[in-house]
């Protein structure tokens, strides 16, 4: 729980890969305090139906809003964003924002072909929620599942020559796709909470002028933006040096605290373990 | 539900990487009826807690037994048959066989110096069954999680050369801990129902004579044992060209029908979908 003068926000994952959300969000509000849960317990998301993801990140939500004190929700998960940002704007009375449109809004901001790549999991792609939400932009957007990058990330190869092979190899084939169908990519959006941590591997490997978009930082922007234009909210420079941070899971601490650090790129200290129901 | 002169054989795993144990048993039994349950919706279990995994097994199993008429239960999940071997055969009254055990036994048959390496996910090292199992009979394993393998077989790059340098680093990794623990390993156990399909790859990395134990194949050689070895079990010679084989699983029918019959090494067809509760 926060005092009053530094608004809690809360950011919710299915896992911990938005921790890499946090991590944006405190580089731009240092001066906020912030609660963020992982229901561990009940990843993945992305092989559940709609309706049961939906009661669990309303489950989710109110944890962080009514005992947490969450005045600001950031849902960095790309499945809930996709399939059940109604259900949480439904179950909660305070903004919530999801990590989809504002990827794919700085996508229509950088490409100039209107042509955009998104590489994610495949529980994200199959959802077509980049294709949707970019479509709605006047944006042709050609997505694909690279499912061994999660993984990579997790074994903690982020700068390893397998990884790069597989990003090569990622990338190659999206591009014959592209090709194949007369599209012009010049933007490619990282549309996985866990590949902000492969950014200098993915920048290495893309054509040249290709611009990449972390759909983490542009997510923390859009936060930014809307946090920061309600009295109710607004973040007040920093009178303390750290924000101040709690993370909650409903299971698998160990991991959580093992990996997460490398997410946030500070150490997330002790997970408090929390019970959501089966 | 089999005809009375073909018994039913359960398998049972949390996914559908058991589909390996299932096409072994088929090969040894094809006279034998199958039902196969993958409890996809309530996967992975390797991050839930023993009394959990106990519920969800135990659930399955009696699906498997009381819905199905399996005579015989083959859990083909390393993780039940690490936690919740007792509380599946608590909840039937049919024989059950874990993965284990079998692979444990054939470890030490094949093993002259009493040294033995696993590789296993995550979750199967963490419990450390293997080298329970091991040092019952006698031997010291040494075991290492593999979190890319499964990825990377169900990617389908079971012949990719990223694949290859992948099982290399993780051998040397384990052949360096090997020696520094004064360790002579002589067989090499995999001890997850993925690496089947890894075979090739694995047995070209390992050290001259060294001996790959495949628990799914282990483990149906230990059935058959059991199962003709009873005569309210035991399978007659086929009179049909090719085993009956029904596939059940709790969700993401669309990725084990997908996937499955690279496992089973046949169509697996149309996958039922069930449903256990939450």
């Amino acid at each position: 729980m926060s005092d009053s003068s530094s608004p809690t926000i809360g950011v919710f994952d299915s896992g911990f890969g938005g921790l890499t959300v946090l991590r944006a969000l405190i580089s731009r509000l240092p001066g906020a305090s912030y609660a963020f849960l992982g229901d561990t317990a009940r990843l993945p998301y992305g092989s559940k139906s709609r309706r049961t993801i939906a009661r669990y990140a309303a489950e989710s939500a109110r944890f962080l809003v009514n005992d947490q004190g969450a005045r600001f929700l950031v849902i960095a998960c790309n499945t809930a964003s996709a399939l059940a940002l109604d259900a949480i704007q439904d179950a909660v009375s305070v903004p919530v924002l999801g990590v989809i449109e504002p990827g794919a809004s700085a996508a229509r901001a950088a490409s100039r072909s209107g042509d955009v790549l998104v590489i994610a999991t495949d529980a994200t792609v199959h959802s077509h929620a980049y294709f949707t939400a970019c479509q709605a932009k006047g944006l042709r957007a050609l997505e694909k599942a690279c499912p061994l990058l999660v993984p990579l990330v997790e074994e903690g190869w982020t700068s390893h020559p397998v990884t790069e092979q597989v990003i090569r190899i990622y990338l190659d084939e999206l591009n014959t796709r592209a090709a194949h169908d007369g599209l012009h990519p010049d933007t490619l959006v990282l549309g996985c909470t866990h590949y902000p941590l492969l950014r200098p591997l993915i920048e290495h490997a893309v054509s040249a002028g290709m611009r990449v978009i972390d759909s983490a930082e542009s997510t923390a922007d859009a936060a930014v933006h809307l946090i920061n234009g309600n009295a109710s909210t607004r973040v007040d420079p920093p009178d303390a040096a750290e924000a101040e941070v709690r993370c909650f899971a409903t299971d698998s601490v160990d991991k959580f605290e093992r990996l997460g650090s490398r997410f946030l790129g500070r150490p997330v200290g002790t997970v408090e373990l929390i019970d959501l129901g089966g």
